[in-house]
């Protein structure tokens, strides 16, 4: 039972910055990760679209005999997570509330920003997991769907991203936020860019951390956590998309260095 | 028969611009547009998912009564126009053959410049058809995946959006390009920008303007231009779209300055 792989799933290749974070936390476990690139990005998409899509990812992983699912995508989190808890029998753990967790214990003003796609902020999510820790706390929230392409464009470190991001921080420029989610899963790979627009006073919260550790807990109360003392080697890691691997592959390579020439397409409309 | 609408499809908003044209050459005819909002982009995706996507489309507008197919949208008109022409029993046209033809017939020098999504360019279909007029053309690709989001995003005149182009238009620089194909819907809407980027002494093609002059005579082929000399109202258009109709209705503001309140959502997965 213990040794049954844990599914991830994105809409594309930014889950990769949370699976990352699991295999560092937790590498005696088997991954099977999916990737919906045929119908990425989610975070311009409504809730209805992409709670229907996360519900046919949940089905294609149970057929891989998945002990446990991770919804590394802060968009699918946000809008499908309690649809996926209620109608599937397995153990489920998304990125937004561990995201907001670690916000409210890093806080000291209080005042939180959140970034991340349309979908996440609009979805109002983040907010009420912030009121269950302490209702004292005030969010303010700013879409910021360029930097998704941006990323997947490969501008890193780049005048053009900064100055997006120097125009996107501006929304907290009267603000006295002290803490910033980076609400979606491709921001970590800018985060210095992201640090010198917001200030050196802000801290950065990466919910890939409080995920990883979270997962931890859940597969320790299901009794699910991988007893073998062995990490298992990256070959053993597997990858499916909804379209042609070939880009996955290459954009992936930007995202984790993991071997992943192995990723395989899958029909994810039929399930 | 001459009165049934005309089917318009895009991956999403991009293919108003082409619709634009049509109603400006042919105000007479009624039409049903169709933006696939819950897969877009399809610049990105590979050929035999947009193919897939394209068919399901064309099988949803046949539902609708449609006399012909204006496939808007360069990718699908890249990759999946000739198997839906086989396999349909409809008039269609593509916007890249009318594209290519417009090019060849403003060259001069016989070197011509073609900025597109991944895929387009990719695909090598516009050097065919640019074969096929005139043997001896020289055409230099070069794919421009930020300008769709940037155009997204409202950045349409815009220091960002004026740098990226500079950026892209350098794959120009050392050639004597004197025409360059907007080979993506979403292009004309910066066209300015891109004019400054590549030179006032470069000819841009808007493939909209011939397609909707090749939609024209097809019509005329096929004997089923609609023959009532009163416009139609713009309420009488019909959109139709595979996600939410909100962010469509939002982003359709920019592109074109039409009525489309009762844009629907249809579950296009099921054609």
């Amino acid at each position: 039972m213990s040794r049954r792989p844990i599914g991830v799933f994105d809409s594309g290749v930014g889950g990769l910055t949370v699976l990352k974070e699991l295999i560092r936390r937790l590498p005696n476990e088997r991954y099977v990760y999916f990737g919906d690139m045929a119908r990425a990005p989610y975070g311009t998409k409504s809730r209805e679209t992409v709670t229907r899509f996360s519900r046919q990812i949940v089905r294609f992983l149970r057929t891989r005999d998945v002990k446990a699912i991770v919804v590394a995508c802060n968009t699918a989190s946000a809008v499908a997570l309690d649809d996926i808890e209620k109608e599937f029998d397995l153990p489920v753990i998304g990125v937004v509330k561990p995201g907001a967790k670690s916000a409210a214990d890093t806080t000291q003003t209080g005042h939180i920003g959140l970034i991340g796609t349309e979908a996440t902020i609009s979805s109002g999510i983040y907010e009420n997991y912030l009121q269950d820790y302490r209702p004292d706390i005030r969010l303010i929230g700013k879409a910021c769907p360029l930097f998704v392409s941006l990323v997947e464009e490969g501008c890193i470190e780049d005048p053009v991203t900064t100055e997006i991001a120097r125009r996107y921080m501006a929304a907290f420029r009267d603000t006295d936020i002290d803490t910033l989610i980076m609400g979606c899963t491709h921001f970590p790979m800018i985060e210095d860019t992201i640090q010198r627009a917001a200030g050196e006073h802000v801290r950065l919260v990466n919910p890939a951390y409080e995920t990883a550790k979270g997962l931890q807990e859940l597969l320790t109360e299901y009794d699910l956590l991988n007893d073998e003392d062995i990490p298992v080697h990256e070959e053993a890691y597997k990858f499916y998309v909804s379209d042609a691997p070939d880009r996955f592959r290459r954009i992936a390579n930007l995202f984790l260095p993991l071997s992943i020439a192995g990723a395989k397409q899958i029909a994810i409309e039929e399930y």
